[in-house]
């Protein structure tokens, strides 16, 4: 299945929150990507305290405070952050209890979202400088892996490093690197090139999020910080209540991508 | 009265603990320098979501969490928020009481402080280029102006921007402006080159904050977000107790300079 590239934000949003659930790499072309976290204002502090303290995993694009559902980056009013993300997963004292397309029902008015870069943003630039993009060619979701490197810890919140990665032909991996450097808001140039037993992964064909895709020989696997960072964490520190986009299946926001190159 | 250029960070915060005042522009080469706010935790949310949300003039370099005095920038366990930086504002209620050299006698258990990124520490790459500095020259503070230009907002929190600004000659202006913004940590590019009144400044000669520099013939007011600007909002938003630096007294932290270029 190949993604509609040319879609406007607007409409995809609006075939999520009629139920459609897909992963969003390759949608919608030159707009920008968001992760979502949200947990209760109790929370909020260490969380945001998290993304301030590590900025390549968690690039914070914007906060709706307790009682938002919508803002800018989801068009406004008529946005709605419970059903306009393809699939959503919740999470109760650390435990994953639902995987759910709206999530309406665990609302509550004290809940704050974190919408935070993706690096789907930057695979566009890839495929345009002539890097392939191999789970986009296949039609899946990009693998990603919890690594054995830890985050600066922030309150009661601490977590692992979780990645994201990409088999880059050795002749390419230095573009790679310069495209991807250029995004800083969307985890910039990669955190390891090669060697995924750097990062404590054991088994690239068991990804921890997502799908596995063939590394192919005179391929190098190459790793991207991941904003499913923040989740792993949350869900780490057992926080009370937690909704997140299911990896993968992101917030397709109202933001175009960065003039960067 | 030229700065130390020389000294170390370490050395420069023995001599603020020990009771020197003075403005620290031109201090320690090759160190980042930051603005200092301390809030209590209750408003602490709304203060660190301010600085997300203008990051230009509220650069988050490090958060000390409540009951935290000391940290990496301030050279570790022997390090002290309330002493080390050589003049500190006490705001009650939004009323500046007290400008003091230590503000241990204010300390309470449940203060937060934000350190945060200072134009300061882009002036030792504008000299290296060729670009003078004005109130370095002249050994006094760098001129700071509250601007009819509105920060967004967060929660009860909300201000003006503040700005400082340095005259340039005119054929380095494009310099200068290339130099910076190679800074996004310390506020970046300028916010507005010439034309103060664009920014609602109606004399120069007259600073809300830090010393008056003349203007000469052939220069242009260059104009860079600042990081007073949190200070502003904080009084403004009259919150019970803040502790902040003198504007143009900074910490210098155990941060080495940036290399970029």
């Amino acid at each position: 299945m190949s993604a509609p590239t040319a879609l406007h934000p607007a409409d995809a949003r609006a075939r999520f929150r009629d139920g459609l659930v897909t992963p969003t790499t390759g949608w919608c072309d030159g707009w920008v990507q968001a992760n979502l976290i949200t947990i209760p204002s109790a929370n909020a502090w260490d969380v945001l305290l998290f993304a301030q303290r590590n900025p390549k995993s968690c690039p914070v694009l914007d906060v709706l405070e307790a009682g938002e559902i919508s803002g800018p980056l989801l068009g406004g009013p008529d946005g709605d952050v419970r059903t306009d993300l393809p699939a959503y997963r919740v999470y109760r004292d650390g435990e994953l209890v639902e995987t759910v397309p709206d999530v309406r029902d665990h609302w509550r008015d004290d809940l704050v979202s974190f919408l935070l870069g993706c690096s789907f943003t930057f695979e566009r630039a890839l495929l345009a400088a002539g890097v392939p993009v191999r789970h986009i060619a296949r039609g899946c979701n990009v693998p990603m892996y919890r690594t054995t490197r830890r985050c600066r810890s922030a309150g009661a919140l601490g977590g692992p490093l979780v990645v994201s990665m990409r088999p880059i032909p050795e002749a390419l991996v230095q573009r790679a690197v310069e495209i991807t450097a250029r995004y800083p808001e969307t985890h910039g140039a990669p955190v390891q090139v090669g060697d995924p037993g750097a990062l404590g992964i054991t088994d690239l064909d068991d990804p921890d999020y997502g799908d596995p895709v063939p590394v192919a020989p005179g391929e190098v696997p190459v790793f991207w910080a991941c904003g499913v960072t923040p989740q792993a964490a949350v869900v780490e520190s057992r926080l009370p209540l937690v909704i997140a986009h299911e990896p993968g299946h992101m917030l397709i926001t109202d933001t175009p991508e960065p003039l960067v190159g």
